[in-house]
């Protein structure tokens, strides 16, 4: 009997008319039965946020050539959510494919992500999942080595067998092919970003702020996401959703005589 | 020489006005100089959301007698970096407090919960962080347990040498005074959501969905948060936010040979 074809859950933060997804889209529909739920606006820096006040819509669109497509008026969390009870009602994708994000999503930018926001919501409902992201933020960039990446890593995927709760973090460096050195296991460097607001008047005299920021990488280490990709590999992160800090557990015990 | 007067960020997620955040100010005035920063608005479920597209607002206002307050119109994590560049100009506070949460934040609430994200956010800062949550949605709860839980968690964290990064999430009962059992140290449960979408039609005939959910503990460990709220007790969780999967880092390494 021939094995079933996987069904490839693709979304992102950037939205549904990213290049980045479509180039996903391309990169991994020799795969399996592509589904794509994406935003249907930018939801950069949405992090792990959900749409509680307010409700959602959800609609069926036709622009990437024989897939079905739908995009959300939500977060990249919502679309998750919204695609496993209205979309899939039940069916359980084999792989959720995040991305391919416009811009960086290294280091603690994990946590900031809507790219990454949406493969953990996945994660947590057992769906092996990766976010993809390239080092590049133009509208315009070239994706040809991104596509190569996010098709072998979500191959790879689907031919190992991943626990429940697998998530990958992957970014991809903007180097030409020639220089690219390959994928590297890495941990999350301990970087932040320093940031200023840019002070404005509106034309009512009254103040008003714009986020600036300037990344910081504290970490020397060699074996972090940061450092392979400043070394031209692709950098791929394991990542949990379980934030227990053992260690201080142990030592609170101990030190809290509780 | 006496020992400077600490200070003491607070903010939340419900918004500067929410009945939880008075709480919590009166819990901790007594420990040293408040500076109050939260949002103008609701901001549950907001995760680690940042605003990106649009320019912040930041007002101070005078709704707590003697104490500095300002309102901000992002996102907790938001308030948290104006705070830090805007109202504090480099100044860093011995701690920040977030909450107290009109709601449980335990188990896998701390990813979408602003409360706890914005706490985390100064955690990033290296400032000593805590979220307070408590088990009752209701406008007019009874904060009375809380505020001696928020009281002494607060002291005792200004009184230990904690290190940077240092980030608790403390759930209170909704229990009698009488039966409260005291803090346990604890780990997140492994629980989820299990969301249905309510699909309704609007005037126009069109669909629109609201997200409902249930609440699933699928963890049966007597040492988690979960378990320690249904047992009466309040339940701390140590936080990291180095989300590195190290066990599935060593194996893929093997397994993947990279």
């Amino acid at each position: 009997m021939a094995k079933k074809e996987p069904i490839i859950l693709v979304t992102n933060d950037d939205g549904i008319t990213a290049p980045g997804i479509r180039a996903l889209i391309e990169a991994v529909k020799g795969l399996g039965k592509v589904i794509v739920v994406a935003p249907d606006s930018p939801q950069s820096g949405k992090g792990h946020a959900i749409t509680i006040g307010v409700p959602l819509r959800l609609y069926q669109v036709d622009i990437f050539e024989g897939i079905e497509a739908w995009h959300c008026s939500g977060t990249p969390v919502d679309c998750l959510k919204l695609a496993r009870d209205k979309i899939l009602q039940g069916v359980k994708p084999d792989i959720c494919v995040s991305g391919i994000n416009h811009g960086a999503n290294h280091s603690i930018n994990v946590i900031y992500s809507g790219t990454m926001s949406a493969a953990m919501e996945a994660a947590i409902e057992g769906i092996p999942s990766v976010g993809f992201s390239f080092l590049d933020y133009s509208y315009d960039a070239d994706f040809s080595l991104c596509k190569e990446v996010a098709h072998d890593v979500t191959k790879k995927m689907l031919e190992s067998n991943l626990p429940d709760g697998t998530l990958f973090n992957v970014n991809i460096p903007q180097v030409p092919k020639e220089r690219y050195k390959g994928l590297k296991i890495c941990r999350q460097a301990n970087a932040k970003w320093v940031e200023e607001f840019d002070e404005r008047r509106d034309p009512h005299g009254k103040k008003y702020y714009w986020l600036t920021g300037e990344f910081k990488n504290r970490d020397t280490g060699t074996d972090t996401d940061v450092w392979a990709l400043d070394n031209d590999f692709a950098s791929l992160v394991p990542v949990q959703f379980d934030l227990t800090d053992y260690k201080m557990k142990d030592k609170l015990q101990q030190d809290w005589n509780l």
